[in-house]
């Protein structure tokens, strides 16, 4: 993947402002729903059975994330994504906490079991416990190293013949038969909540309008970390409160120079 | 409607700090309770439909915002109304989405039906399925122009007996022998969520102290934009997040002086 | 109390990042996350009744907050907070609004009965309610005076049987043998939603490496206050937008020399 792609990509998400519905957690639906305006997209926040499959037929990307699920979030995501699966509008799915508790674990699989999954993004912990593999959790974090989180989105993408994206220090983004690293971003971003979610959101504004999934992911995955490195330039050591501000207004920034100048992408296929 | 109307209504809203409940969606929630906290007034969110009517009756105003509905919340949020039109304390609704989707439009039917409402807020699109008309629909956006949106903020003003304001690039209050437009506000207040939201807020604050509820509401979209626009001066062309927290500050900071100097008022009897 | 227990006692916070697992309002929801992140220590909301025993026997300690609860939420409560008495995590719990309405006042007694709670904060209004206290309440405030309040977190802490921290002019931290006074904030805190509830799940977190209650709480407190002060400081007249960023940028860098020089403790036993 080029630059050129990123930047293409980008354009299009500006221009079309694609409808990103999003069934997210309680938590971070404010900074996702400015995440998304500031790259240009347009989010929707709908949850009732009532309504969840109309609007994830009118939508451009369907994104559910289960930060805060309850029994009937999770009966709204399977009707939105079992609409979304049957209108062809793709699928991003973030399994936020899978394994914290079996409850969690449970869920992810349920969803993923009803509704058919186009890219999905988490941690390393996260996508090992989904994909029903062993992984060494230490805290919050994933251990092991970067070359087992590349062969975990490998496999998962394999299993579940879906684009998977582990974000970490290097971002892995997988196919069957690709795989793409990109290592912008910033510590930093572990310090504002909602960093992950919104990046699986800002994937369903990309995948809304670039079918091949692992260019839309992997164009997400950079100018989120390019905007992220921009943020810390301009807010320095003023700390988190000042980052997440100045990430928003990078949002709204990511250019085309930005792109070309520090877009660190390595391509294997 | 003079500046000096605009001016006295604010220091009033100051000076008595009205409670104002709200039932809203979770996109918006901590944005409205901290923009009505900078404006002065003190915002409380209730939704549980055990306290609901409880809650209406010590208020000030009841403001029922539909963003992010499911049956509990209608219920409460009838609850709360029917209870708030018993006890004179005025009523703004915000038929978020109404046309999005059938149970949307459907809910605030029911809302309407069962609720006397005092003012109605929303773009042309989401006043227009509300009043049963026809409407073209652009994208999110609502089309035809500026002298249709007059027209029918007056027409759902006569229909429904109430104050009704609908936003846009210029902002139109109607009762159903009275119009006002205010022309301040910036194209920026779309770059953040939940800026019709906090208006609709607001306007509850305003109506809490003011029982004209055409003055009450015209005075606090005038009040509104004038903030937006020193938001803008002060944040200048850093981005959306920037405008936000500035947009905040200015709510807090909007005074006579500005609004002798930018207020922009026509009134038509 | 003296500084240096308040410094080793962040510092271990920030050491051990401790897991914190918040069941709270849906206003406060993104600040609470984003505020123990800047602190150092490690958010999680889990709210489903399938999940929250398993939750809170993996935290450091458990927050509940009734500002915006229904009966699924005190249910969830319920189960939390007996699984955390059963594990030895200690509970803190944060009475929002009790004696607004008569649910509130119920659901409260209801959750302190069910539940031993180890630290009990709210205003002095919420505290007399849950004593079950006559309390003049004066619109949102509570009053009477300095030397009332201090009588009333005695009393309510001997009651109890927990510490009880009344926050206000002077945070009052109580238990049933001793009283530690701070002096730190800023009336700023009041403009900015959800600063108490913050402060509750701070305490969360210093209680979960401290066993101490009282020293953990008045830590907790001391560090917070001398936070705002700090980002008065730094955002001087902008305002509550500006004032709500600097805090949390304050919260990640608030450090021993700080504490020595701004701490306000006075001690009594």
């Amino acid at each position: 993947m080029n630059t050129e792609t990123i930047t293409q990509t980008l354009i299009q998400v500006r221009r079309q402002r694609p409808l990103v519905h999003n069934i997210t957690n309680v938590v971070v639906t404010n900074f996702t729903a400015n995440g998304l305006l500031a790259l240009g997209a347009s989010p929707v926040m709908a949850y009732a059975k009532e309504e969840v499959a109309d609007m994830a037929r009118i939508a451009g990307a369907l994104v559910l994330n289960i930060g805060t699920l309850d029994e009937e979030k999770v009966t709204s995501m399977i009707l939105a994504g079992k609409a979304a699966n049957e209108a062809g509008v793709p699928v991003i799915f973030d399994p936020v906490g899978a394994g914290a508790t079996a409850y969690r674990t449970e869920a992810a699989a349920r969803i993923m079991n009803e509704v058919k999954v186009d890219v999905l993004r988490g941690n390393a912990a996260e996508i090992a416990n989904v994909t029903g593999k062993q992984w060494e959790i230490k805290g919050v974090d994933a251990g092991s190293g970067a070359g087992n989180t590349r062969e975990l989105a490998k496999e998962a993408a394999r299993r579940g013949q879906m684009t998977t994206v582990i974000t970490g220090e290097e971002d892995v983004i997988a196919s069957e038969d690709s795989l793409i690293l990109i290592h912008n971003g910033h510590p930093m971003l572990t310090k504002v909540t909602g960093t992950g979610c919104l990046l699986s959101a800002v994937i369903g504004a990309f995948c809304a309008i670039e079918q091949n999934t692992v260019l839309a992911a992997a164009s997400a995955a950079a100018v989120y970390g390019i905007a992220a490195e921009a943020a810390m330039k301009m807010s320095g050591e003023e700390g988190p409160g000042s980052f997440q501000v100045e990430f928003l207004n990078q949002l709204s920034k990511v250019d085309a120079r930005n792109i070309e100048a520090f877009a660190r992408v390595e391509t294997f296929n």
